[in-house]
């Protein structure tokens, strides 16, 4: 998706620090910060959205789930964190590229 | 988990009504609803929450995942849903017993 600013984060066409990255998934800082720590999960792949998502999906969708926690604690979450996944317009999605909010702190 | 009340609810021993259920998986309505709809999605299997979940609960996690959007549209949230998942006290999760909130409309 060459529109995509997601896309163009994971390309490197905007300079962004991964504080994780694997070969299915990159995390970064949200630019808007909601919370004091506020980092942004997302497949490599473009997905439009959780709605997009099917069982050809599976592994990734658990990969990207199980990756948080530990996110997470490399952020010094130790105590807990909230994540979020907004879903269309009606749930708040802004990017149309499947991400997750890990917000805590 | 004797004492937990998400495996009560699973078990019937607290009836409740079940928006969805296959043999993983639950949902049913927040009896403290903070928007219009208001659902839980939680495993049949004991997880305190997603920073107990490991590569053995992959198959589990992404089944969850991918029956959110399935769910939210049955709850007629045509248009986008939120999905929160707090893990741990500093993430507000107040029931320990792994689950996601649906929230929309």
């Amino acid at each position: 998706m060459t529109d995509c600013i997601f896309c163009k984060i994971i390309k490197g066409e905007i300079p962004t620090t991964f504080l994780y990255q694997d070969d299915q998934i990159v995390a970064f800082r949200d630019i808007y910060p909601k919370a004091k720590v506020h980092v942004l999960v997302i497949p490599r792949q473009h997905i439009k959205s959780l709605a997009e998502t099917n069982a050809s999906h599976s592994q990734l969708l658990s990969h990207l789930l199980l990756a948080l926690p530990k996110i997470a604690q490399a952020e010094g979450l130790n105590n807990g964190f909230r994540t979020i996944i907004n879903t269309g317009v009606g749930g708040g999605q802004e990017i149309d590229h499947l991400h997750a909010h890990i917000l805590g702190g």
